[in-house]
């Protein structure tokens, strides 16, 4: 009996999450729900239908588990509770200073209608959180850093977009590697945000836009830009396209500590990705995740979870005593 | 209140769990038991009391988890059982090809005592476990690799003074670098034992003893030394202790795996340790994961469990409140 899983929502992390149910041959993708008029839409997983969201509620108990695609800012906020009521969900909600109100707003809901809701799956928040809490707890006498990219900020790129004269842009976080390379050793500096990532940014213009302008205004944005070092290349539409139409991101959650009766001996704990195309790779954990929802919602969890609360072997599909045989 | 924690032997573990303790503000080290002499013992821990093994059925109810501090080739396949009858315990047996026969023995144990008991908690088993377990549920279509080292080996160590002839030894494990480099890369070579480590011994020859001869049975021996490529070094007992004396450790599980329609994206998703003292580290990952068993105890957990049936919430001292608020 297979997983049968929905995807509302079919953006880039859509897509990834229907690629990542292909991977999993205990799971069934059954329907694909989107605001869009569901004729125009084409989607690579030939038995499930692809449905108007208004018809979602038409599907209880013909989907395990809904997969919520959409963004954080204006759609999870809403979906997730809206959803929760209905399926056991999971959402990869992004905004860490909004958890906790998403958090009990999902948790409401979901304890409403019976189901289970996984929030915040994804890698950051998600892998990188799990090793933040667990190298933590293992090493007290610490302190943790994490560091992002090189990779594509979508946010950032937005924000530079929605400035006058440019057409199309793309950015790219880098840690500093002498900031990670002392943490790597064992150091605790204090380090600033400027000292830790800086930001490179590929902008296209329109023609005969001011470029200094351009690049003054993404230099002393706040918040975005203000506090980093920040580099502005003006190239073409075709060069934009030829080179930066990967979404690749990674980064490291680096933890050290010390041991020992009188603090002797120091201990480095790093997680670490390098992923070619971060849709992608989300998606594959949420999809990893629905799982666990479903397995803990058939044993009678309710309410709203996070990565904190799965026990990792329900993430596998493979049997208890494999698991311990194979990989423990 | 407290968790109340006894260490049922005292070599360099047993050190490093009550070393650990310290570190955690939640936990009290009630009792050492030992099976030497107790009078012959210095703690570091004024208020705990060293008692004889024999004594330790009388702290049944004083103590919440006892934590087994032996070896995984004689003491833990019989101690563990045996006091899983009495107290929740967790152990660090690390025999991995001999884990599912110790898992039955415990969980039979632990099951007529009422108890929990978590075995095989360390860094491998245990947090190299963890890793392979969940990038491999997030990653399905890859490959993981793991590498240990650079770090010291006492199996290896102790392997080598048995050799006639050698007085002392210390055992380097050394991955080879430019095998790591490739599976960073997000390369899945088929890699030979002698492909992935490389040993260096540190010799101390009995006065007059056939040092090519050592250097050749160490070179030979099945198992340990035969399928790597090896170096051997000759010194003095003083340079022994000045240089070697350290237990660092560590090692990297890497997992690459690919996502898309087509396999078109890969991802590296790299978990590294770097220990300065592998017996304190391994103990502070005890002490968390004992903390999780006192919790899930409480709730009514019984049976052998693992690392991967606890919920990470369950490894930190801090409300789920605080953890989804700081680190999720």
């Amino acid at each position: 009996m297979q997983i049968r899983i929905g995807i509302y929502g079919y953006g880039n992390l859509g897509r990834g999450v229907e690629s990542a149910i292909r991977q999993n041959p205990d799971m069934k993708l059954v329907a694909v729900f989107t605001r869009r008029d569901p004729n125009t839409l084409k989607i690579n997983t030939p038995d499930a239908c692809v449905c108007a969201s208004s018809e979602v509620e038409s599907y209880v108990g013909k989907i395990d588990v809904m997969i919520l695609c959409g963004g954080s800012a204006t759609d999870l906020p809403e979906q997730t509770p809206t959803l929760a009521r209905l399926f056991s969900v999971v959402d990869s909600f992004d905004t860490h200073a909004r958890i906790p109100a998403h958090f009990a707003n999902v948790d409401a809901a979901a304890r409403g209608g019976g189901h289970i809701a996984m929030i915040s799956v994804g890698w950051d928040p998600g892998m990188f959180s799990l090793n933040r809490l667990i190298a933590g707890t293992i090493l007290p006498d610490g302190k943790d850093y994490t560091f992002w990219g090189k990779g594509v900020s979508q946010g950032h790129s937005d924000a530079i977009r929605r400035i006058e004269g440019v057409l199309d842009a793309r950015q790219y976080t880098i840690p500093v590697q002498s900031a990670v390379d002392t943490v790597r050793r064992g150091e605790t500096p204090n380090l600033t945000t400027r000292e830790k990532h800086t930001r490179e940014c590929f902008v296209v213009a329109a023609p005969g836009a001011d470029l200094a302008q351009i690049e003054k205004e993404i230099k002393e944005m706040p918040n975005y830009f203000a506090d980093y070092d920040t580099t502005v290349h003006f190239i073409t539409a075709e060069e934009l396209k030829r080179d930066h139409s990967g979404i690749p991101h990674g980064g490291s959650v680096i933890r050290s500590g010390k041991t020992g009766l009188e603090g002797d001996h120091t201990h480095v704990i790093e997680y670490s990705l390098n992923l070619d195309s971060n849709p992608e790779f989300t998606a594959s954990v949420i999809v990893a995740y629905a799982r666990a929802a479903h397995r803990m919602s058939l044993e009678g969890t309710r309410g709203c979870k996070t990565v904190f609360d799965v026990p990792p072997a329900y993430l596998s599909d493979r049997s208890y005593e494999e698991l311990i045989a194979s990989l423990l």
